[in-house]
């Protein structure tokens, strides 16, 4: 209640989301820190320093047609056999043309997409293995196989029929659907949001080969400025001469809970003799369950979090992860990890059950909450990633806020759940003060009420945080 | 018909089982060489050859009991908590103890049952990685749990109540029954013969320790002298100073197309320079599905192969394989292929569809016929091990015996599949002449002659290869 009462203080203006983060060096920005490495003073801002971590394989892949050769190549595609990509697929490219699954090139081969199921990593030509844990795969119907027929090279098409990308050097090979699900989630049960989303009805073939964008993926739903490729997150993480860099992924509002532990880990890195540790804030941008506070929502309240002070933005940035959401837990935690790690993130927060979800069928937790984060730290290629592990954070009642949860006095602590926090804002309670920035919560109060009731006038039913 | 025909010539004698193969100094055996490497004149025959590849993890794992301290152990086991054992984990005890699975020295603890799950791999403290594909676990149900209590070590005992063995240093954790299915079969659908066997109503926990073996595993079934632990047959192929050793995992008859690629596999390792490749054949020995031909039965057909001369004696080693058999395809192939490097194999023959089954539900085979051979020649810590891939052999009409499959004529050839093979057996029909020695031939015959027809009428349906 007292959180709600402050609310209007905090509503009056929304600032636009660029003032969240650090951008490339031709935007304007307020909280850059051009500090550059002593020792190499008379480096310009666009160099890497050389203390953030190397990317998977030694070098970002980046897959996007230079720009004097753009058109060419868009002639080229229009040429070509045409696959239509849905808008799941179209995440994809922009995830690999990016970099972010380097030193992946495309969609998975054969032998990429077996040794991804069955081992969670790819062997390189050198004998080194990179981390490599969710098939990142493109499905192709009969009718589109036959369309392709001894073509070696395709042209990917957005569902708007507009030209994305040449995929050279083409493989065709059966999509073992049951089998990529089975291994990939661990269960085959109907209702996974990903498997209805994006594999059950998809084609009986998977297209493997190498990517060549256009030109960047673009969204234009007014958060493109956000979406930094990882080549972007690693100029601005040198820019600030970080020395660490702490990334946390997340897919639903941030609460003070989140804010504790991420102050609290800049506390402990520096502790650890860290100068200047940056905290990567990473909120997933691509597909995700209807349940989910959508990415547009879910930014504003970001923003609130940042406005509010509960995070400082001297030491922050905001940007969003282009990847689709798995809901695939201990297999799909090391993609999200692994993926910063190719951000140039050297740590990395791991909580209770990562990217997992309820079971879609049976009453329980589809995964063990405590698999996730044994199963990181044991993953091939992230050796050299630190793992972070959350600590537990809960509502102390004696202080009035959030806090780490401390055994000795488990009566002190109040819970509050995702799926609880959601169900109060959808029907406009107040969590207790101290639970989050009133104007977090009040973005999310808007959005449920946004919420046009369906059918039986409810709101989508709320499920597992 | 004709192949039939000479079958009283080689009925007359069944010889022991034990003529088959190479044993122990201790036993005599016939078919020894006792040529030791030119280089080390004085070495004594027990002493391995350096060229045999080195096991997993450097060194064989030996669980057994030392002599003198059996009956103090024996005693021990006696006051601790009690661990009853199916069939299938007294399987699995054999096979840990004996250093299959080096460098595993007990049921697996929920870090290294995580890894196989999710890596296919365990890596060691010094950073090294060993393949490691099935679980290997004991499960048990809430009572044990509960009359476990807080013991560190617990006693393991048979079926008959008799004390197996010790478990050190427990570790009880919960049993993803469905997870570990998926990940390990690549599906979930009922039916699937271990799963039925062994998971499917088996407890909710899973039992991790350390094993101390009270005496080397028995089966009293006439066979056990064919149950050579990786140690004795690597002692075995130093005695033969054998300079490449390849190995073939059944659990089939041989018929002469298995004979074909066996000797062709040697000459290819002979043209490859080797002086004395040893072939070991290796039948596996523990639980298999209803419908495949008994261990017993099998080792009769494989001592007629030998006998019939379809096989060198000289220059190959039957011996029993302990494992139960899980129908896993890829990952069980890993499986198969590691335990054998285990034992001194450097190189591993593998065919098409390896470990694998029809589907239990769909009309189609559980696995694409080509991944195996593709999963096996990318697997983590299988590097050292030369995969061997199979041609295909089938039966060249014009030549009137099993030859390699010639795609410039295919009409000259016919596919007997394992399915038809045991189909033509039941109906005692017999094969085209050449396809299988008459010895094996009639064993199988006998076989099936001997199965007492159930209910309905009819012998138990034969299903897939």
């Amino acid at each position: 209640m007292a959180a709600l009462s402050r609310l209007p203080f905090h509503t009056s203006s929304h600032p636009k989301p660029s003032s969240l983060l650090r951008l490339p060096a031709s935007l304007p920005v307020r909280h850059l820190s051009f500090r550059c490495p002593t020792r190499l003073p008379s480096l310009s801002v666009s160099v890497s320093c050389s203390s953030l971590i190397e990317p998977d394989g030694g070098k970002l892949v980046d897959l996007v047609v230079e720009e004097p050769l753009r058109n060419s190549r868009k002639l080229e595609c229009l040429g070509l056999p045409r696959v239509k990509l849905s808008r799941i697929d179209l995440q994809w490219v922009d995830v690999i043309s990016e970099g972010w699954a380097s030193p992946l090139t495309g969609f998975m081969r054969q032998s990429e997409f077996l040794q991804t199921l069955h081992f969670g990593a790819l062997r390189l030509q050198d004998g080194s293995v990179v981390n490599m844990s969710v098939p990142i795969v493109l499905a192709i119907d009969d009718e589109a196989k036959g369309r392709i027929g001894d073509a070696t090279r395709v042209g990917l098409f957005d569902p708007d029929d507009n030209p994305i990308a040449i995929l050279n050097d083409i493989e065709i090979y059966k999509h073992p659907k049951e089998e990529r699900i089975a291994r990939t989630w661990g269960t085959t049960a109907p209702g996974l949001p990903y498997v209805e989303e994006a594999i059950r009805d998809s084609g009986n073939w998977l297209l493997g080969g190498d990517l060549e964008v256009l030109e960047p993926i673009k969204y234009n739903d007014g958060l493109d400025q956000y979406r930094l490729s990882p080549s972007s997150l690693r100029e601005e993480f040198s820019r600030r001469n970080a020395d660490a860099v702490f990334a946390f992924q997340l897919r639903n509002p941030v609460h003070n809970g989140h804010a504790l532990l991420m102050t609290d880990t800049r506390r402990r890195l520096l502790e650890m003799g860290y100068k200047n540790p940056v905290l990567l804030l990473h909120p997933l941008g691509g597909f995700t369950k209807a349940d989910d506070v959508p990415l547009s929502w879910r930014m504003r309240q970001h923003e609130k979090v940042l406005e509010d002070g509960v995070l400082d933005p001297e030491t922050t940035v905001v940007s969003i992860f282009p990847s689709p959401m798995l809901y695939a837990g201990p297999t799909e935690v090391q993609w999200h990890a692994k993926a910063r790690l190719n951000a140039g993130a050297n740590f990395y927060i791991v909580g209770r059950d990562p990217a997992g979800m309820s079971h879609p069928v049976e009453k329980r937790d589809l995964y063990d909450a405590d698999h996730g984060k044994k199963v990181l730290s044991m993953a091939p290629g992230l050796e050299r990633l630190n793992i972070l592990p959350f600590k537990v954070a809960a509502y102390d009642k004696t202080q009035g806020k959030m806090a780490f949860f401390d055994p000795s006095r488990p009566q002190d602590f109040l819970f509050i759940s995702g799926t609880k926090m959601r169900a109060l804002a959808k029907s406009k309670e107040s969590p207790p003060d101290g639970f989050m920035c009133p104007g977090g919560w009040e973005v999310l109060v808007e959005y449920y009420d946004s919420l046009t009731p369906v059918d039986n006038g409810k709101v989508p039913e709320v499920v597992g945080a």
